[in-house]
């Protein structure tokens, strides 16, 4: 390609609201601009680029067995009635009607369709596993767009579904993509780290987001310094270490308490003891059936809620409870007991094991309990791991738990048969001739997000630095001194010889453009290699990498077996 | 690609509404599948030949010159304000409003998008010319939906934009995609007529369709049986005749008629000459100015309104005057005279001057002129084509006129200043710092619609027979007697042996299905090399052309010579 026609050259001012080194670099160096806000052109540069990320991903998916296919991005609305999904992402989903007044979603994931197309099909248990992908543009109508490419309304997505026949399978499934998912980012040189997360199904070891460490990424994780684990805080594990194993247990007493306290810093104040000796209440309410659940937690811990919802199977159905709600069991804030509320779920956090002699749990305006011992004194309707991991808890494993940011450039996750039993006839005929639902998962890669990624990690003061096997173009050929004949010949001999060996080159052939600007542009752009043609070069070139500063002047054939290396 | 895995596998029963072949058998060998009517799902193999199309695509452009980038498919409606296409492609344009109440149209085609990112470049001359391209959804509200992937509501289009200095710098821009077009579609081994059309912008010399010849198509338009002339109804040229060159001329006359003479047939009747002897009134309004025009044309020939509104300038304005309307200029129905109405437009064909002595012009109850004479008794304020050419007129060639039925597989047209004129700073800066218009042209091509003409015309009874370069594989082999060991590592030997080659393979694995089960489907899929392994081919293969009936048996190392020829 010849730079001088080149639809989209570089230019010297960044977007005025661009902040991410991303945004500025693929906006200054011509890959992208912005349509409307969170709506991008991809310029040729970039269209490049991303078309190399895909053919990358496409590699891969294939080799693991996944089969390409494509479906449409007007998804009928009955579909996502199936599923009850038009209730719960509302807010997301974009609607058209058209003017015979069908009713469609513009797609931001597609397992409805996914789930249609296969049910369609009428399998049988001899053609599972099967997964299933498409690279499609996505919808999601965001109410903020930011940061260039790294939260858009609009992007081309990979998207996998994999339907198996039971859970047994589907986790081979499973761990197939995650190490399929491990090369891809490899591949393309991005160091990511999974993270485990929710996505609001079915929670726990089956649900893993890519994420590449970086301070301007919006996915927050909780990790050790030594990266065997890494988890959304949502769902992040720890260890409750042990507050008073070796203080003997005493028996349970209702005291009397002075009226000022109130709060968990007047029972610190008047007690002298930390946070941890107390017992904690935190109430919620089921928003559909009303019901109360109220938490019970160690003084110094926070309940986690989408890990309450979990363990209740409530996802996304629980509230903080209200004044009203308080009232309605008989009690107020501050006054609510871990026991004896009638009509009330109490679940217990197992923190609730590691504090011998409680202080707490049945505060009246002049009394209190302590020494409240957990199984001894009362005991909640269920035990489980429903608190809130922080920064500087202890992994499982005893490792210090770190916050870090990341951007999460895909993930994978088990759907089970959350959307094949609600829609009808999901099913494959297993061998013994019966009907039985696919256990499915889904697993996504957003392509424009892994570009901004990618730059965001390989980039310097003057520009992107791409990796070789997805830049743009391998070679910049910069020519010098134009305006003479000879080296005009010399450049275009060169140019064309390359192109016949088959690299792909972007030729700089300005006459009246300075040697300054061209390598600054060449910087900015970040093609890996340089060439240059000036009247310095003779039958050679300059060769120099984008990521080092060291030139040499070699022949076109022993750059040839440079570049190929 | 092992077919018991493949998802998509061959069905006896094709869809309910299918008439045409490609959509009868797209749907049985397992390319795609209906979502919503005139919506698809791209199977595994139908994506794989959807993809290869584009990619034979993508290559002629780029050789073209032409540059591949990618816009979002919701269009910000304030852009096709600016053109005021809202309005005039109203009943097409679906219409999207987000949460913050943003407009959008789901794109139909992208003239405004590229318009808008070009105008965002501030390209100057030196970039010029331009053409730049994406091969991106595009929604259609089609009332009908019919055909297969004929015609559909959601598709991939290959469009292209070109922008140019001026007319000069277009008309090179077009030819070069003319030419780019026919190999295009010569790689895809369709036989493409180039129809000249009319794309209501400008019309005539630069627009035309690229159209595969069919029974079902639903192109129509007329051609001579050499096929150097082909063009739509709506824009057909063609010779008028003398009718009568060698009459003298007469001095025109009024002369009583009988009462009863009414319409054309009572003339022929009373005066026993043929229509062509007539002269015809054809009268229309200006749908916003509410002018009368009057058409006069020779009593045999229609007229058509496309070209008189092309005359006009009045390009979708014109309607057939109403009775309301004759009254006002004080005639009604077969009483229009073809001069002397007050505040009326009158435009002439050229038919006019190939009769000597017209009969007609000025009828009133009693009377009529004869001997009319145009030129020397009345002239219209315009003479042009403005006569519907129909089989069996002749060409300007001087050949017969046939009329035919196609499938248009691409358009390619002359956009001008329509879209740079109305959408504010679409100028380029010109050598002497002036900012200048673009000159625009446009250039589509359906991939869908294009993939179903090429099943249309690449079928037989048995099913599809693709075009090696866009086959989903290239190869299809089959295993009999499977369930014998040494067959069985045979046949995989050989499919291992082909994939490392670097040929592609649909590799019928399956056990349990008889030989004659497995040809039909292999003739269905209409893979163009069949190649089958059972316990009488030993080390060989016996090899088939799908496009053949002969077999021969040779050795693997021959066939895969044949394939790569």
């Amino acid at each position: 390609m010849r730079y001088s026609k080149l639809f989209g050259k570089t230019i010297k001012i960044p977007p005025a609201d661009a902040i991410n080194r991303s945004h500025i670099l693929l906006y200054q160096a011509g890959f992208i601009r912005e349509s409307t806000a969170g709506r991008y052109f991809f310029l040729p540069l970039g269209q490049l680029v991303q078309q190399k990320i895909m053919a990358m991903i496409k590699k891969e998916m294939d080799k693991s067995g996944a089969q390409e296919m494509l479906s449409p991005v007007l998804h009928p609305l009955e579909l996502w009635r199936e599923t009850n999904r038009t209730n719960t992402t509302g807010f997301e989903l974009t609607k058209v009607v058209d003017r015979r007044k069908g009713e469609f979603a513009l797609g931001g994931t597609a397992e409805e369709m996914f789930v249609d197309v296969v049910r369609k099909l009428r399998l049988s248990y001899r053609d599972l596993p099967l997964n299933i992908y498409q690279f499609s543009l996505k919808f999601r109508d965001e109410l903020r767009a930011r940061g260039g490419l790294l939260r858009v309304r609009e992007f081309i997505m990979k998207d996998a579904y994999s339907f198996d026949k039971d859970e047994t399978g589907f986790k081979i499934s499973y761990d197939l993509m995650a190490k399929t998912y491990k090369k891809i980012f490899d591949q393309l040189s991005l160091k990511t780290i999974i993270v485990e997360s929710d996505n609001g199904y079915i929670g726990g070891e089956y649900c893993h987001e890519f994420v590449v460490e970086s301070p301007i990424g919006e996915t927050k994780f909780l990790t050790t310094s030594d990266g065997f684990y890494a988890a959304h805080q949502d769902v992040a594990k720890f260890k409750r270490d042990m507050v008073n194993e070796n203080e003997p247990i005493m028996s349970m007493k209702i005291i009397q308490q002075p009226q000022w306290i109130k709060t968990m810093e007047d029972n610190i104040k008047h007690y002298k003891k930390p946070k941890s000796y107390f017992l904690k209440n935190v109430v919620y309410k089921n928003r559909i059936t009303k019901d109360i659940i109220i938490a019970v937690i160690r003084g110094d811990l926070e309940v986690n809620k989408m890990k309450l919802e979990h363990v209740l199977n409530l996802v996304g159905q629980l509230n903080e409870a209200s004044l009203d709600d308080l009232l309605r069991i008989g009690t107020k804030p501050g006054y609510v007991h871990s026991w004896g509320h009638k009509n009330v779920t109490y679940v217990a956090d197992i923190s609730l094991k590691t504090v011998t002699n409680f202080i707490g749990g049945q505060k009246e305006d002049e009394t209190d309990s302590i020494n409240v011992n957990y199984g001894r004194d009362f005991k909640c309707d269920y035990e489980d791991d429903i608190a809130l991991a922080q920064p500087g808890h202890l992994s499982e494993s005893g490792k210090e738990l770190i916050l870090k940011r990341g951007i999460e450039v895909g993930n994978i996750f088990q759907l089970g048969y959350h959307y094949s039993k609600k829609m009808k006839d999901a099913t494959f005929t297993n061998f013994d001739g019966q009907l039985k639902p696919y256990y499915m998962g889904c697993y996504g890669i957003g392509i424009g997000r892994t570009m901004a990624a990618i730059v965001e990690v390989h980039n310097d003061k003057n520009g992107i630095i791409w990796p070789q096997n997805i830049a743009p173009y391998q070679v910049h050929l910069i020519g010098l001194d134009l305006q003479n004949d000879a080296i005009q010949k010399q450049a275009v001999k060169i140019y064309h010889n390359l192109l016949e060996k088959g690299i792909e080159v972007l030729f700089d052939d300005r006459i009246d453009i300075r040697a300054g600007q061209k390598f600054a542009e060449a910087d900015l752009i970040g093609i890996p290699w340089r060439l240059l043609v000036s009247t310095k070069t003779g039958e050679n070139v300059e060769l120099k990498k984008r990521s080092e500063t060291k030139t040499e002047v070699i022949s076109i054939e022993e750059t040839i077996k440079l570049i190929n290396q």
